[in-house]
């Protein structure tokens, strides 16, 4: 009984959290599986994975030297992490589908090379020869591979899939550079022109060749074109077809190919994890179910059991609202129909609110309803209160742009930070302290930390320099920016200013996939980086004008751009610097003069490490992030509330115990709820609202969901009820061209 | 009657090209009307817009100067021509939508303001005064106001609908721009850093605020990091966080709001479109209707007359295969379903062909089919054939990267000229010639254009060379470019890249309507620029080294980026030079040096027409232009044939005359029309075949058709046959909001 419960709770709660791990059915290995899902486990793991990645920074060459021996051990230890949880894993998922599934072989593979490389290196190091560690190019092999990232995964995937459309069209595009090389070569490489500064003007093939992909990028426009066009004007169109076909055709093709797989893949995925969500729970409702009538259901005793077992934190009341909602016609039982949507209703968040009265006024009612404190508390709600506190922010912008050697000015400083803090403490006054301080109130928690870590930092600064008349940069530079942090909150009086960031931080959370995207390509790009260039260019202090430091202390780069930009603090000595060149190869701009740098210091092969960095980050990925975000954008602007949230709102709002959603903003909420209070108790909801005890309910906005959920919801609502979907076996093997039956390519669009 | 046709038939024909100009039905009104739609009018207009535009090249500042009174009359004429055309109009409509429409009253307008303009300047010249002629950055208004310029028209609307969401993205963007300023100025502002340049670093907030705006274009990356970046490592944050905010996020909702409002508009105005078209047919049939038995129907001979008079050009058998298409039953009328698809009907290029023997085989059959002949013909038609010619373009390629100061090169150049006239001749002998350049045998064509263009041009160089020893160098240039463009030909043998190609001319026709946007604005753009900047940067023979030459003859720009680089031939001192500037503005890069110069040259604020031009031009235009060309590749994706093709080809297979397509590729068409007129004369399709005497009919693949139609075709498969449509007044005021209920903006998205 116990046992078939927390079976059908593991089948529900990986239904909620989409995980798709098949895993064995025995008492022992669903025990296991609980375990191996614990978020224990899980913090351990990704502490690992960080351990192991920022090794980088303390093996040679190190931003923080630690001896070999050390960064070895801390290695070794990583892998044994890395190899438990895989036995763990092996433990809990049948030996099948363990031993056939790519990414296990792909973990086991890089630690067995990982400690083969270790040893390899640690034995030449005892013998003093340095070798090359290539084997840590390959730890991002265990931030992707572990089936925590399946977002990353899916987005490699993707790209993955994207390939080989784009191999043509890159192909083609390529085959226009050398065209056009050829051509510059011919009309431009005997007319003995020199770029500005002295060099033979396309002369070689090569450096035409690259200086012309250089262009595509726009990095070195209008610089390549000028000596031909002060020889001839008619050379400059020449210029113009070229960037009209490559930088702006060919790129946007390959934005529209990325895009159009991007999508086409994300769809299929999308929908495979629909039907595997909708096949979970009906392996939990087979095993709960039992016969009632002529129809199967869950008892609501099982019922609630089992929604415990899924989130032991769940409130009671909350608990019940799923539970009227699940079981409409209180028959004591929940349907096959509305128990297939339990997962659902588990991962909305309702935000069960205690209504009470302000701490004050049950402390002192009489003072908190004089009539002056009346007037205070209908003040804060004036519109007209916002209005002056922006006129305050206007006027302190202006006084942070003045010089602030003025005394007058560093006072009038505390004189704003005062008036914060009295707007705060008027607000907790008249407002509800703890609905002030809701969950999800972002702005007003947002304005109270900046606030009061201005306070701190200001107190902090102002007690260490009249201690020790000794200006703290650190500590000012954060005074400074927390200072300015402040005027932020204009945004959140101006309402469309407002719903701005709120999308923005909407799309946040799977911004932060191509975070953990762009992380994997840079360690891997960083290291073979650091490899290759480290030590090449050094950095001396931009105050020396010895000839070493003006030339990076590598006589190569004498006359070279890059030294002339005195770009010498970009090179890759350690990880943080690398981190930072590739930053400023993925911004574009340049990048031509740090490739150039770094081939002289080197070899001219070496420009190929830049180009090739150049096609997977700003063609492959950055495009992948763009359409991402335009999706993100379009399915926000397409999409409504999904089925199951209005069957929740509805059943709040029949109950009596829903708070509209607008009155949460400006802060009115407990204003409005006060009204509700005094005023409309005696409504048709009374009776019902009782039940529930006092408390309100509110659907926490669709704000905070991510663009997956929305697209899972988006295809959801596309599956009939009664769908139980295809076999398991065929939907893991679904592929794009099943929705689209003509398949959208090449052929068929020309 | 003939009066009533002739009403009919222009419904038609304004259905068919989508025109949509309320129109009198007088008899004198359809004949002027007839006049005003003529091919010759509209070639006339499009004349007199390009002398009224091209005047800028011979007004100071000129690039041909003319004396003011030839320009002066050139204008008065154009002027003249467009008010004629104006008055043409008026006839045509009604008074009462003549004066309603506001591209009259601007063309009005425009035309008024320029005779007061020119008459003031015309007047202060006589007592030498020089002043502004300002009435010239109007000209565009001709251009975009005439109704033949709806494309670029509605490119405008959508900018103008965009502009209400961006602004406000905009808004925040230059918040953001602002509050980084602001925090730049505190943290580097008194650190005494200095640029490469030595000059201060971040001292003051407008210079601060201008580079960190040209650090969102990404043109000062990484130069504006460097100074804090080599003070301090962390300062490096404050950058990444900039670029990541501004550049990245900021950047891509610009091109979400942009595309999502160009769709929104775009589907707007094509269900518009495709409403009115349903309207004009039904106009049409209500005039020639009769009524047979219990329906309404256009009896045939009536129909005939009304295709014939819609397009007098049109063949025989091809109004023959429409009547049958149309009168399934043949029945002797055409019932009204059938008659609506009359417009798209006539829009379907249908290509005739006559199939005849090869002119050789008619001539002299016994030499054509002896086995010599036969063996050549079947080795030009195998495989191996374009195998070698795609190895020896790769040996061409290999030559003319070689110096070609050899003179075995240079014999060399004549082998493969002569190698590749073979080959043409060659498939000249084994393909009929008239299906070889058959009309939209578009590689075929080109093939043998290059091989001809390339054959003259080196006679006539070669002649030249010799009868002079004279080496012209524009010949020369032409000839090397052919030589390098016959290398394209290697597109033809890869499948896939002749797809892709293909996919991007059928948008050409589409992206003309961005030249014409681009040509607007760059126009206004150059024509305020010459009057602002026109002098201040005079360009030296790049040999100069005088002090003057080396500071563009501006003592201004002494030790300025703008001098360094070199950059005097980028000014404002024609026309032809500010287009040149300005396209450099849109590729972006260094634009803040262009500025920068000159802003020295004249004073601070002229930075501000370089903003304001890239917010015009890459915030708004490239991104509508990106947008355009995403919309372009998904709707070629997703789109099949339409039904009213999928009707004809059908029909022409019923009928046994038609062609496979796949044939038409690859050369085969002759080769497989002998093969059925010798084998398979005899199948069921003969008879038919014979009622429209040995031709053959193809459909004009779809390469040819444009996005707009393609989406019209999408819309109108959604409109049911029998719906007629909202009124007339109703169409015409559609707006976005009615085909998506939910109104999309960032109030519902948040």
């Amino acid at each position: 009984e116990d046992q078939d419960l927390l079976l059908a709770a593991a089948y529900v709660s990986d239904a909620q959290y989409n995980r798709n791990v098949p895993f064995e059915t025995s008492p022992r290995a669903i025990r296991l599986y609980y375990f191996y899902n614990h978020w224990t486990m899980q913090v351990a793991i990704y502490f690992f994975i960080c351990v192991d990645l920022s090794l980088a920074l303390f093996e040679e060459p190190a931003l923080f030297p630690l001896p070999f021996l050390a960064t070895s051990i801390a290695e070794v230890l990583c892998l044994t992490a890395f190899f438990g949880r895989l036995v763990h894993f092996a433990k809990v998922t049948p030996q099948m589908v363990f031993w056939k599934d790519t990414k296990n072989i792909c973990i086991m593979v890089t630690i067995a090379l990982t400690l083969i490389d270790l040893i390899i290196y640690g034995s030449l190091e005892a013998v003093n020869i340095h070798s090359v560690r290539w084997s840590r190019a390959l730890r991002p092999v265990f931030l992707i591979n572990f089936p925590e990232s399946r977002q990353i995964r899916r987005t490699f995937r993707s790209i993955r899939n994207t390939l080989p459309d784009i191999l043509y069209v890159f192909l083609l595009f390529m085959f226009s550079v050398l065209m056009f090389s050829l051509m510059a070569l011919k009309l431009f490489g005997d007319r003995g022109l020199r770029t500005v500064e002295g060099l033979p003007y396309f002369t070689n093939i090569l450096e035409i060749a690259f200086e012309l992909y250089v262009l595509v990028t726009t990095a070195n426009s209008p610089d390549v074109m000028m000596p031909a066009y002060n020889f001839n004007w008619w050379y400059s169109l020449y210029f113009i077809t070229y960037i009209i076909i490559n930088t702006y055709i060919f790129m946007s093709v390959f934005l529209a190919v990325v895009y159009n797989n991007y999508r086409k893949h994300l769809k299929n995925e999308i929908r495979k994890l629909a039907y595997l969500k909708r096949h979970k729970m009906m392996e939990a409702f087979n095993i709960l179910k039992v016969k009632v009538g002529t129809e199967f259901v869950v008892m609501e005793a099982r019922w609630r059991r089992l929604a415990r077992t899924v989130m032991p934190h769940i409130s009671s009341p909350h608990l019940e609202l799923l539970l009227r909602i699940s079981d409409e016609g209180q028959k004591g039982h929940v349907d096959k129909m509305n128990f297939l949507r339990l997962a659902d209703l588990l991962n909305i968040q309702v935000i069960t609110m205690n209504i009470k009265r302000h701490p004050l006024e049950e402390w002192m009612p009489r003072v908190y309803q004089s009539s002056a404190s009346l007037l205070v508390q209908r003040m804060v709600r004036h519109r007209i209160f916002v209005w002056v506190y922006d006129i305050i922010i206007l006027i302190n912008a202006i006084f942070i742009a003045l010089d602030e050697k003025n005394p007058f000015i560093s006072y009038a400083e505390w004189l704003f930070l005062s008036l914060y803090i009295i707007e705060i403490l008027l607000k907790l006054y008249t407002y509800e302290p703890r609905a002030y301080f809701g969950k999800k109130q972002f702005w007003n928690w947002f304005d109270t930390l900046i606030i009061v870590a201005a306070l701190v930092a200001t107190v902090a600064n102002t007690t260490i320099q009249s201690a020790s008349k000794y200006n703290s940069q650190q500590v000012l530079d954060i005074v400074l920016i927390l200072r300015i942090l402040r005027l932020l909150r204009v945004i959140v009086s101006i309402q469309r200013f407002r719903l701005i960031v709120t999308t923005l931080i909407n799309i946040g959370p799977t911004i932060l996939t191509f975070g953990g995207l762009i992380l994997v390509v840079y360690y891997v790009f960083a290291i073979i980086g650091m490899e290759a260039f480290h030590g090449k260019v050094r950095f001396f202090d931009p105050n020396f004008t010895t000839p070493d430091a003006l030339v990076c202390g590598n006589p190569a780069l004498k006359d070279s751009a890059f030294a002339r930009d005195r770009y010498c603090k970009n090179n890759f000595n350690d990880l943080a610097s690398s981190f930072i060149v590739l930053m400023e190869l993925t911004v574009v701009n340049q990048w031509h003069i740090l490739a150039g740098g770094f081939a002289l210091v080197t070899h001219q092969a070496a420009k190929l490490y830049f180009i090739s960095f150049h096609v997977v980050v700003v063609i492959l990925i950055v495009n992948i992030f763009i359409a991402f975000i335009l999706e993100a954008f379009f399915v926000a602007y397409s999409l409504e509330k999904s089925e199951v949230e209005t069957a929740i709102e509805r059943k709040i709002q029949e109950l009596g115990v829903g708070i509209q959603e607008e009155e949460m903003h400006d802060g009115k909420l407990v204003d409005n709820m006060d009204v509700k209070d005094g005023g409309f108790s005696g409504d048709d909801g009374d009776n019902k609202r009782k039940a529930l005890k006092g408390l309100y309910f509110r659907i926490a906005s669709k704000k905070y969901r991510t663009v997956d959920a929305l697209l899972q919801q988006m295809f959801e609502s596309e599956i009939a009820p009664e769908d139980e979907g295809p076999p398991l076996d065929e939907i893991l093997n679904f592929s794009p061209s099943d929705i689209y039956p003509k398949v959208p390519n090449f052929e068929n669009s020309a």
